[in-house]
């Protein structure tokens, strides 16, 4: 436990800061010197571990020192065979474990709920996608994990396939048999590579999930800044044994990542790693008590329900409103300013502080805030959308209508929605959060793709992508 | 004036934090509540504005509030089309604009003396590159441009080149006849894009250079924490006219970067263009006498000599010391906590503040540290190296042995330095700093890159790339 206590990284950075260095080097606020009045008080004193790569600062791009040492710490917590800090967030790491394991041309089943830079992934690499539809959940309305049965199916089909890319947990926690899994592609020679963005903390062992590491996943790419203390934009890889080439893995993250990483996230990496390495059994048994008071506190107030899921991440935790879609339920907290994660139609996401034993309780304010919310809030008519965003109604596995080779060779139109059913998309749709496309290039346009739309532009959610939704066109290949 | 003072992205987060806001939201330290002992006076007052993207925030990705108004801005300033904020430094506007411009097999003319963010780029793209080589600046023995008649030729030489790729300025500060060589390449209807990530600065007029955007660039990228008061990892992305497709370049930014960009990294972004945009006269002759008298109190001190350049990015100083190699001089400056931000085999470049009429005068403190270095510095025998490490005698323009679709297929080999001689390069050797590329994959190997190679690893500098250079081995397609 000791070593895990340890600090390399944020340690030289300290002591370099000791040295009251005199900064004739990039950045050009010079440790916080020239930043202006406004801001200041926020910036100034991380701005004085903005440093470079200095003697004995290291490179993350070919570390020997103290990133080195650094990941080697997170290596040994997540027992892996080698780990990375990332700086341009789980993104980066996924382009990078796509790039290094998928030629062009190459077979590759993936898992259609993916975060969109698994998709783009999988286009820079020129690959061919063969789309695994998840599973439905009814109870959370929201689209879980790839079943074995598909999974089976979809090798048979393609057996060829280079890879098997997978998405655990979902952004609301949910988990699957992921084991059984990989097993069954290992058998056919076939690399899985896990995009476990939401799953960083699942090390920590029950009631976590087991983490994909530990289940024989190859490629494991986390966001650190999504539940652990790292800033955004920081993530771990790590790669699991020698299906896929380190080699080219370690190249590719070179090439996706800035020359010059920020100090500040690796540092918070390294911090991030250690207070999840040094989490004791008193830590865990106050986050699980201080969760468990909190659920039961929101569910005596009047409107609201804890919605309890099996086989999940417990610190995501999906409240319910009779009478509101989770939209309104959002807009409800904030106005007390309490922000939530995320909202569908039907829910609204908590992403919990993962607490250890020191640190102040937030839960009772928060439950306060909530309350007044909820009081204040005038009764509106339903507004549960037509049907759920997530859900997917198309074969267990289907490929693209188009290879990414022949869309470069296309000239693409703009149609109106009602025109576009049954062409061929030119663009991605995706709703952000989570940030999961609707709609890829390549893909068949349906009804309920334009439904979604509609009923989303008419509440106002996030859309990336879509060049022209506000004139309710879209870009398609004719 | 005024509308520069503006910092519509800052001021948001700002007003954000006064509501105290709960977090049940990634990122996991939740406003710095989280973050752990050690470090934490450093993190936590710039873990406040560590949010993501809630209401009001807007989104890096799909902006229409506070961020389309602080890009707005830069805009502005700049008098581009459309600017944007980029959170993984010049790299992923570099990949971004190559992306964006480049098919596969397109023919790219490309400055060769680049960084290696321009040839990954070019490699993603599987494009072709022809490298044109930089003259070579024998007073300050470094490649600085490529002359205007070594495009004239090449361009001849490749009427059908899609792009021509420079950098302005060096990493040394020096420039040259942009404005030619942009309307020579306009007149073949060839954009120019334009690394420009040592010169974001330059938009403050005289005595700096003219920047590449008012010499018509087509698309400029800019390190805006090089220079300027921003976080490491923030950059700038220029979109000056329509050869470019304005559509694909910013889908591959989405692409490219992070899902989740940081806040703090965005919120130094519109502040750092704030600062210059607000830099007023009484600003710049106290920015230029502070570097005048600077200059002058160094060549006062025995044994150094600062190096005048004409042609030059004022706020680059090149230092020399007789009987000192620049790695020397580095050593000697840090005895005294003063770092430099590059070193070479005789020179060593030191990155001035862009001092403002306000900000404290760093210049004295550093002189009276310097001094005493040089005094405590024990002389030494010469150690210039065999030759300079940027001096490249090949072909004004040279394409490469061999495509990278041809690389991809190829099963490469290792062989001892003396046996790589005449071979076909596998790898990319990149001393770092500068980020420029010494071989790179597809290029012959010469007796000239085994010396330098030999003496760089002689005298301790950084290498990325090279994977067995600790046994001399490089790698090879046989």
């Amino acid at each position: 436990m000791t070593k895990q206590a340890q600090t390399p990284l944020l340690d030289q950075l300290l002591l370099h800061n000791d040295k009251q260095p005199v900064s004739f080097h990039v950045p050009g606020h010079k440790y916080g010197e020239l930043f202006p009045g406004k801001g200041r008080d926020f910036f100034q004193s991380l701005l004085k571990l903005d440093a470079t790569e200095l003697t004995g600062l290291d490179d993350l791009h070919s570390p020997e020192g103290v990133i080195l040492e650094a990941e080697q710490l997170l290596s040994n917590l997540y027992q892996s065979k080698r780990s990375f800090f990332l700086v341009n967030g789980s993104t980066s790491g996924n382009l990078a474990m796509i790039l290094a394991t998928l030629e062009e041309d190459d077979v590759v089943l993936v898992q259609r709920n993916s975060h969109k830079s698994i998709m783009n992934g999988i286009r820079l690499a020129n690959a061919q996608p063969v789309y695994l539809n998840p599973d439905y959940d009814s109870d959370s309305m929201v689209a879980s994990g790839v079943s074995l049965e598909t999974i089976k199916a979809a090798i048979k089909l393609n057996p060829n396939a280079k890879a098997l890319i997978l998405t655990y947990p979902n952004y609301y926690g949910m988990v699957y048999n992921l084991k059984d899994i990989i097993d069954l592609a290992h058998e056919h020679g076939i690399p899985v590579l896990v995009d476990e963005a939401h799953g960083v903390h699942f090390v920590l062992g029950e009631p976590f999930p087991p983490s994909a590491l530990a289940l024989g996943a190859d490629v494991v790419v986390q966001s650190a800044h999504k539940t652990l203390p790292a800033m955004t934009m920081g993530a771990y890889l790590h790669y699991n044994n020698g299906m896929v080439s380190l080699e080219k893995l370690s190249n590719y993250l070179q090439v996706l990542q800035s020359s010059s990483p920020s100090y500040p996230i690796m540092a918070s990496l390294d911090v991030a790693r250690s207070y999840v390495g040094t989490f004791a059994k008193e830590d865990m048994q106050t986050l699980l008590n201080r969760i468990d008071v909190f659920k039961t506190e929101l569910g005596k107030i009047d409107g609201l329900t804890v919605f309890s899921q099996s086989n999940h991440d417990p610190l995501k935790m999906v409240i319910r409103a009779n009478g509101y879609s989770g939209f309104e339920l959002q807009e409800i907290f904030e106005t007390q300013g309490v922000f939530a994660e995320l909202a569908d139609p039907y829910n609204l996401l908590l992403v919990l502080p993962l607490y250890k034993k020191g640190i102040a309780n937030g839960f009772t304010e928060a439950v306060d805030k909530i309350k007044k919310a909820m009081e204040g809030a005038s009764s509106s008519s339903k507004h549960n959308g037509p049907m759920s965003l997530h859900e997917f109604r198309g074969q267990p596995a289907e490929g693209l209508a188009m290879t990414f080779k022949e869309m470069t060779k296309k000239k693409p139109d703009f149609v109106s929605f009602s025109q576009a059913v049954g062409e061929i998309c030119a663009e991605s749709i995706i709703p952000y959060p989570p940030g999961i496309p609707m709609i890829l290039p390549g893909e068949r346009i349906k009804n309920v793709h334009i439904e979604s739309l509609e009923y989303l532009l008419r509440i106002g959610a996030k859309i990336q992508g879509g060049e022209k939704l506000k004139t309710r066109e879209l870009k398609i290949f004719k």
